[in-house]
């Protein structure tokens, strides 16, 4: 697999970026030769780029806390490392449990959390405690791996979508894309990121509407940060400027990650978070003006075309989704 | 009219706002004794509640161009008084023409701007030169005084379907708006928030969600601040977060200002605007990711449910206009 994106000249307060061939290529969150586990500190990014070494469980869940780490498989792959990590002074059963504790309740809604803490506990269970701490590191691994290769597959199975609107040759195929799902997000590729990554390395030429995204603003910092580093042409825009975009026919396809589908459309609540620790909001806003921040809303299936999954794309419903997951 | 507005104990660097019993009531913008122009400087709101005085045609020319005054109303108030304060040193027929092309140039795609100047104009034209002057400050007293009161009556209008909303007793109505349609952006009332301050003076109970409205973030920065100062209750919110709250029933009705209806709803285009001088956006970017800031959409007319007007309500269609504007 080639390196897909890449970072030369890393300064202490600035970064150059440069669209390269060779160069080093960085995932999100690996293990050093050390013994320590490091990540991306996206709480810095897109002003600064640097990396934290994890060393502790509490390193770990700090770094899930703050928001050093975000997104759902990068919060999860950062759990069964913040595990192994646990592991390394006690392997105990009550170890074992403490240390889910702890990461469970770093963010208690998290899905991908809570099911890469359960198939770490699965695995290590089966494991002697004597050598569980370097089953920890094995599984976690491979947790990452999986992670990169569905988003491998998610990327190949959306770029047929891109490959299909880009039927005129030098057509630039206008994609729109709200938040980070990204690599950034992940541990590699991205998940609505990754087709369009797969089309521009495959020479189709693309450009992306970015999203802001309020009230984070992981759009304008992650997505445009990620784009500009791989050499996507890309344009931020106000959240509330994607309707009139597509009114004028020049958004040809949106592509957002999605934290959950349903199989059924019958919504009329979600589970909202109020940010914690406000922000611009704030300073903008009069005193005496109350701020309501929502991360998450609902997409009705009716404004949704299809589904790009890992197993390959789908309509956005109930029998769609039994045709690529007829067990579940 | 009882004052709807009022500030008490205005610092230099910062205000104190009270929901007032007594007190001072303010408008945009009047003629001072001295002979000056006085507006409030918005482009320091709502950090800062300052005045300005306009002594020359430049400084009502310069107050338009720096978004010191704003909203389609109040421009064509200021360049009423602009034309005033030109034809004091000379009210020849070139001076006229001169003082027009100047205003005309600030803001070229101003609809009220252009409406303002014709009609100054045409009072004018009819007068000597040597009672130009004061015949232009009073047709600009008119201008200003006509405005208030389309303001009061599109309030009076917009607060039947309020109370209608406000059927239970003691049921607060849910209202979003967005950008800044108050008084801020008129002489007095405001155009959207007039019938929000009419059924809030009646003592309905009245709740505003305002969207922050990037990228100016004029809906968190002077929306909030007005209704902060006049005591109605109010949220600050993403303009992303709209669609939420609609799909959970937390939205009774969206008010928002109209800068143009078009008899049609056969739009694919509309004149946008880049705005100049740019802002938290390009902070939050990183370099070489691009923005597209446009001020102005469209919203098509079947997602309108009906329009307020100074002549009354009318559904959002040819036939009703027609009806309220047979002669247009």
């Amino acid at each position: 697999m080639p390196p897909h994106f890449c970072i030369l000249g890393i300064g202490q307060k600035s970064i150059t970026i440069r669209k390269i061939i060779s160069g080093r290529h960085y995932r999100t969150i690996w293990p050093t030769a050390a013994g320590s586990v490091r990540v991306i500190d996206q709480s810095r990014l897109p002003f600064e780029f640097s990396t934290i070494d994890l060393d502790t469980l509490d390193d770990a869940a700090q770094a899930i806390r703050t928001m050093v780490v975000r997104g759902a498989p990068l919060i999860g792959a950062t759990a069964a490392y913040g595990m192994a990590l646990a592991l390394r002074s006690s392997a105990s059963n009550e170890q074992l449990d403490a240390a889910e504790r702890t990461l469970r309740a770093t963010r208690p809604t998290a899905h991908n959390l809570a099911w890469a803490l359960t198939r770490m506990r699965g695995a290590l269970m089966e494991v002697a405690p004597s050598e569980r701490a370097d089953a920890a590191f094995r599984e976690a691994a491979l947790i990452c791996e999986a992670d990169v290769e569905q988003c491998r597959a998610i990327g190949l199975h959306g770029f047929e979508i891109i490959r299909r609107l880009a039927n005129t040759p030098g057509r630039v195929v206008n994609i729109l894309t709200h938040c980070n799902a990204g690599w950034l997000a992940c541990v590699d590729w991205g998940t609505a990121l990754s087709p369009i990554y797969t089309a521009h390395d495959a020479g189709i030429p693309v450009h992306v509407w970015v999203d802001e995204t309020r009230p984070r603003n992981q759009g304008a910092a992650l997505t445009a940060f990620e784009l500009a580093a791989h050499g996507v042409p890309h344009t931020v825009i106000a959240d509330n400027l994607g309707g009139h975009l597509m009114q004028q026919g020049r958004v040809d396809m949106v592509i957002v990650g999605s934290d959950r589908i349903t199989a059924t459309t019958e919504l009329t609540h979600i589970t909202g978070r109020t940010s914690s620790g406000s922000l611009e909001t704030v300073r903008v806003v009069p005193e005496g003006s109350p701020a309501l921040n929502l991360a998450f809303d609902v997409t009705p299936a009716r404004l949704v075309t299809g589904l790009i999954t890992e197993s390959g794309l789908c309509s956005a419903s109930r029998a769609g989704l039994q045709s690529l997951y007829p067990n579940r």
